[in-house]
């Protein structure tokens, strides 16, 4: 009798922001190959029966490489298992998830994708930036820093050039290469852009900056995001030229704002987050 | 004292495709506005006491425009409130969030936003198509059938010829339109297409077929996604015409499986991992 594989968006970081159809298989899994991006909190949720293996291929050194994942995979459910491949943010999403689904028919075992939430929605939600809006980008990219960074200059000049958001996964620390690519596609120097750092995690941390400034944008710690367009300019009342005022935050938010503001001087250095809102 | 006001994803149809977070707010939710789309059990969820409101705006028929729903959710939270607006799908993708957002930025209440899973991966996970694929498409456009038929042709032309998978959000039940603009774009003929209506829920429905085909598609339920590109043949093993064969799993791969199992007796004790591939 063949078991199962679940192929599981643990969604962007907080472990909260997993689902309940995710949280119900995890807690009934026989066997476990999880990502590296996966909070202890969600692994804690898996039975201690279980058998666990992390196979994330973070941190530059792969340590297992996606055909022994798709070896695992496949043996564990061929045994009679209930597997769970849980990976971070959503799986069909930049998670090679494409070529784990080819092994599984290949071998016909049955499976099931669990959706998550993507790291882009948890940035953009964490960042408070609309991601799309009627006014600023009535669409959105998702791509890779090695995509555009590739071979393909001609469609990255199309979709950097269209004015859509772009949003780039694993950007890396050195943006000096795709501040090249976004201007040789035709972003302006003024465009908004914000670097979201560890999203929807008490480490969470951003800098906003514009395409011109973004080579010296501080090298915040991975996994992060790079955010690209005018959206991101409705994400920074002070910027943003209407008469805004910043929300009150949450304790949560104060604790935040108070970790980006000891690093990084600002203008709004001498806010006091529960005092006063900043028009 | 203020409430709060909680921009909150759904998710794409599934019940269970709610957050843990979604979930956590909406069962102390006081107000609750939300759209049309959100599944009945999800909305079973809000305690009884809560106010609940229908802000949906479709079946073609806007019973409330968005300055309204503005209006609403900032007098809820003045009044000292914890409001829900409660979306399908995810708030910040074609959601108007951001324009909820500045209207409760102007009025100085406190809001939060809890990402959910966009119905276009909610869709790909029920259909089984990978939205990125290293040998077919490394990025993803969202998009909505609204801006692919707008004005800004340009925009859409180098979105939509850039090679990259197109999600096409709200693609109605006439294509023709949409078929003339893919192919203005240059799109080919033979691009696979999925419509997938009502994903995610029980009377999910799949349509693939090719861009030369797409106009004679059967009109399925609202709500629906149009998926453009490549990656849509890969949903389909019996088309993908290609000669799959498992991996010969790697000696790493052994010795990994081997140490996995040496404190787990399982099913796959007899199992030797070097002779014959798994088929």
């Amino acid at each position: 009798m063949k078991g199962k594989v679940y192929l599981v968006g643990a969604g962007p970081g907080d472990p909260e922001l997993l689902t309940l159809k995710a949280l119900r298989v995890l807690c009934t899994a026989e066997a476990v190959l999880h990502d590296d991006l996966v909070a202890s909190e969600i692994l804690r949720l898996i039975p201690s029966a279980a058998q666990v293996l992390n196979v994330g291929k973070r941190c530059g050194e792969k340590k297992i490489v996606q055909e022994e994942i798709n070896f695992l995979m496949v043996a564990l459910a061929d045994s009679g298992l209930r597997v769970v491949r849980l990976k971070g943010g959503d799986p069909l999403i930049f998670g090679r998830a494409g070529e784990e689904i080819e092994a599984l028919r290949r071998a016909d075992i049955p499976y099931e994708i669990v959706p998550g939430v993507t790291s882009a929605l948890g940035a953009a939600a964490a960042a408070q930036i609309p991601l799309t809006h009627r006014r600023a980008s009535s669409a959105l990219v998702l791509i890779t820093a090695h995509q555009a960074l590739g071979s393909e200059a001609a469609d990255w000049n199309k979709l950097a050039g269209s004015g859509a958001t772009l949003v780039i996964y694993m950007p890396g620390r050195d943006y000096s290469a795709i501040v090249a690519k976004l201007k040789a596609a035709g972003v302006k120097d003024s465009t908004p852009c914000a670097v979201i750092s560890r999203a929807t995690t008490p480490e969470q941390r951003t800098h906003r900056t514009t395409l011109a400034c973004l080579e010296n944008a501080p090298r915040l710690a991975a996994p992060s995001l790079l955010v690209v367009g005018e959206v991101v300019r409705l994400a920074d009342p002070v910027q943003s030229g209407q008469d805004f005022t910043l929300p009150v935050p949450s304790e949560r938010g104060s604790e935040l704002l108070t970790a980006l503001f000891a690093d990084f001087p600002s203008p709004l250095a001498h806010f006091t987050p529960n005092e006063e809102p900043i028009a």
